[in-house]
Protein backbone atom coordinates (compact mmCIF):
# COMPACT_ATOMS: atom_id res chain seq x y z
CA UNK A 1 0.00 0.00 0.00
CA UNK A 2 0.92 3.53 -0.32
CA UNK A 3 0.69 5.87 2.25
CA UNK A 4 0.91 9.47 3.11
CA UNK A 5 0.56 10.56 7.08
CA UNK A 6 0.60 14.10 7.94
CA UNK A 7 0.86 15.46 11.75
CA UNK A 8 0.64 17.98 13.44
CA UNK A 9 2.26 17.14 17.16
CA UNK A 10 3.55 19.23 20.03
CA UNK A 11 7.05 20.57 19.50
CA UNK A 12 7.81 18.44 22.21
CA UNK A 13 7.03 15.09 20.36
CA UNK A 14 7.63 16.74 17.00
CA UNK A 15 11.50 14.99 16.30
CA UNK A 16 10.06 11.26 17.94
CA UNK A 17 6.94 11.00 15.56
CA UNK A 18 9.56 12.67 12.68
CA UNK A 19 12.28 10.68 13.59
CA UNK A 20 9.98 7.41 13.78
CA UNK A 21 8.46 7.49 10.45
CA UNK A 22 11.19 8.57 8.65
CA UNK A 23 12.56 4.69 9.50
CA UNK A 24 9.50 3.73 7.19
CA UNK A 25 8.72 6.61 5.17
CA UNK A 26 10.56 9.75 3.28
CA UNK A 27 9.85 13.40 4.08
CA UNK A 28 8.40 15.31 1.59
CA UNK A 29 7.30 18.37 3.17
CA UNK A 30 7.07 19.90 6.67
CA UNK A 31 5.05 17.70 8.78
CA UNK A 32 4.25 15.48 5.81
CA UNK A 33 5.76 12.00 4.46
CA UNK A 34 5.00 9.34 2.27
CA UNK A 35 6.12 6.07 0.97
CA UNK A 36 5.36 2.08 0.15
CA UNK A 37 4.59 0.40 3.15
CA UNK A 38 3.42 -3.44 3.66
CA UNK A 39 0.47 -4.11 5.98
CA UNK A 40 2.77 -5.57 8.39
CA UNK A 41 4.43 -1.86 8.73
CA UNK A 42 1.55 0.10 8.87
CA UNK A 43 0.22 -1.90 11.76
CA UNK A 44 3.34 -1.24 13.53
CA UNK A 45 3.68 2.43 12.93
CA UNK A 46 -0.01 2.87 13.65
CA UNK A 47 0.35 1.15 17.30
CA UNK A 48 3.75 3.16 17.90
CA UNK A 49 2.05 6.21 17.25
CA UNK A 50 -0.76 5.57 19.19
CA UNK A 51 2.39 5.28 22.12
CA UNK A 52 4.18 8.71 20.89
CA UNK A 53 1.41 11.02 20.79
CA UNK A 54 -0.45 13.05 23.21
CA UNK A 55 -4.16 11.70 21.88
CA UNK A 56 -5.99 14.75 23.21
CA UNK A 57 -3.30 17.69 22.03
CA UNK A 58 -2.18 15.77 18.90
CA UNK A 59 -3.28 14.61 15.54
CA UNK A 60 -2.21 12.45 12.75
CA UNK A 61 -3.88 11.82 9.20
CA UNK A 62 -2.79 8.66 7.49
CA UNK A 63 -4.30 8.28 4.12
CA UNK A 64 -4.08 5.07 2.19
CA UNK A 65 -4.00 3.69 -1.56
CA UNK A 66 -3.91 0.16 -2.16
CA UNK A 67 -1.95 1.19 -4.99
CA UNK A 68 0.35 3.73 -5.80
CA UNK A 69 -1.33 3.87 -9.43
CA UNK A 70 -4.30 5.23 -7.78
CA UNK A 71 -2.97 8.44 -6.09
CA UNK A 72 -1.98 11.45 -8.25
CA UNK A 73 0.52 14.40 -7.74
CA UNK A 74 1.00 18.12 -8.21
CA UNK A 75 3.62 20.57 -6.26
CA UNK A 76 3.72 23.76 -6.77
CA UNK A 77 6.47 25.80 -5.37
CA UNK A 78 9.74 24.54 -3.86
CA UNK A 79 10.11 21.63 -1.45
CA UNK A 80 11.77 22.61 1.77
CA UNK A 81 15.15 21.36 2.62
CA UNK A 82 14.32 18.92 5.39
CA UNK A 83 14.92 20.05 8.81
CA UNK A 84 17.44 17.60 10.28
CA UNK A 85 19.87 19.23 7.71
CA UNK A 86 19.42 22.83 9.08
CA UNK A 87 19.33 21.94 12.55
CA UNK B 1 -12.15 13.56 -7.93
CA UNK B 2 -11.02 13.74 -4.48
CA UNK B 3 -8.27 15.99 -3.64
CA UNK B 4 -6.27 16.35 -0.48
CA UNK B 5 -3.86 19.41 -0.22
CA UNK B 6 -0.90 20.16 1.61
CA UNK B 7 0.69 23.16 2.53
CA UNK B 8 3.89 24.77 3.98
CA UNK B 9 3.63 29.07 3.01
CA UNK B 10 5.55 32.02 4.53
CA UNK B 11 3.24 33.37 7.40
CA UNK B 12 2.50 36.16 5.47
CA UNK B 13 0.79 34.65 2.93
CA UNK B 14 -1.10 31.63 5.01
CA UNK B 15 -4.17 33.31 5.64
CA UNK B 16 -4.69 34.19 2.05
CA UNK B 17 -3.96 30.43 0.73
CA UNK B 18 -6.46 28.77 3.76
CA UNK B 19 -9.00 31.48 3.13
CA UNK B 20 -8.47 31.05 -0.81
CA UNK B 21 -8.98 27.11 -0.11
CA UNK B 22 -11.75 27.26 1.82
CA UNK B 23 -13.87 28.15 -0.41
CA UNK B 24 -13.60 24.86 -2.59
CA UNK B 25 -12.51 22.54 0.30
CA UNK B 26 -13.02 21.54 3.98
CA UNK B 27 -10.22 22.33 6.11
CA UNK B 28 -9.55 19.21 8.25
CA UNK B 29 -5.74 19.71 9.80
CA UNK B 30 -3.50 23.04 10.55
CA UNK B 31 -2.43 23.01 6.78
CA UNK B 32 -4.76 20.42 5.56
CA UNK B 33 -7.70 20.83 3.59
CA UNK B 34 -9.74 17.96 1.97
CA UNK B 35 -12.75 17.14 -0.77
CA UNK B 36 -14.64 16.76 -3.67
CA UNK B 37 -13.38 19.34 -6.87
CA UNK B 38 -14.26 19.35 -10.50
CA UNK B 39 -12.00 19.11 -12.99
CA UNK B 40 -12.57 22.97 -13.53
CA UNK B 41 -12.68 24.02 -10.15
CA UNK B 42 -9.55 22.08 -9.91
CA UNK B 43 -7.35 23.82 -12.53
CA UNK B 44 -8.88 27.15 -11.15
CA UNK B 45 -7.52 26.52 -7.61
CA UNK B 46 -3.84 25.36 -9.15
CA UNK B 47 -3.12 28.44 -10.79
CA UNK B 48 -4.96 31.03 -8.35
CA UNK B 49 -2.31 29.15 -5.93
CA UNK B 50 0.43 29.83 -7.94
CA UNK B 51 -0.35 33.63 -7.78
CA UNK B 52 -0.84 33.27 -4.37
CA UNK B 53 2.58 31.78 -3.03
CA UNK B 54 5.99 32.40 -3.28
CA UNK B 55 7.57 29.50 -5.43
CA UNK B 56 10.88 30.29 -4.03
CA UNK B 57 9.56 29.89 -0.60
CA UNK B 58 6.34 28.03 -0.19
CA UNK B 59 5.65 24.43 -1.00
CA UNK B 60 1.98 22.91 -1.71
CA UNK B 61 1.39 19.27 -2.56
CA UNK B 62 -2.03 18.26 -4.17
CA UNK B 63 -2.63 14.69 -3.60
CA UNK B 64 -5.69 13.13 -6.01
CA UNK B 65 -7.50 10.14 -6.61
CA UNK B 66 -10.61 9.94 -9.50
CA UNK B 67 -12.68 8.41 -6.58
CA UNK B 68 -12.80 8.47 -2.97
CA UNK B 69 -13.30 4.95 -2.83
CA UNK B 70 -9.79 4.33 -3.83
CA UNK B 71 -8.67 6.36 -0.61
CA UNK B 72 -8.36 4.68 2.83
CA UNK B 73 -7.85 7.25 6.11
CA UNK B 74 -7.48 6.33 9.55
CA UNK B 75 -6.84 9.50 12.13
CA UNK B 76 -5.43 8.88 15.76
CA UNK B 77 -5.54 11.71 18.25
CA UNK B 78 -7.84 14.90 17.97
CA UNK B 79 -8.48 16.67 15.38
CA UNK B 80 -7.75 20.39 15.95
CA UNK B 81 -9.40 23.07 16.69
CA UNK B 82 -9.60 25.35 13.43
CA UNK B 83 -7.66 28.27 13.89
CA UNK B 84 -10.02 30.96 12.34
CA UNK B 85 -12.21 30.15 15.49
CA UNK B 86 -9.85 31.05 17.66
CA UNK B 87 -8.35 34.62 16.17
Amino acid sequence: MYVIIVYDVGVERLNKVRIFLKQYLNWVQNSVLEGELTKAEYFKIQSHLKQLINKDEDSIFIYRVKDYKYLEFDELGTRPIEIDTII
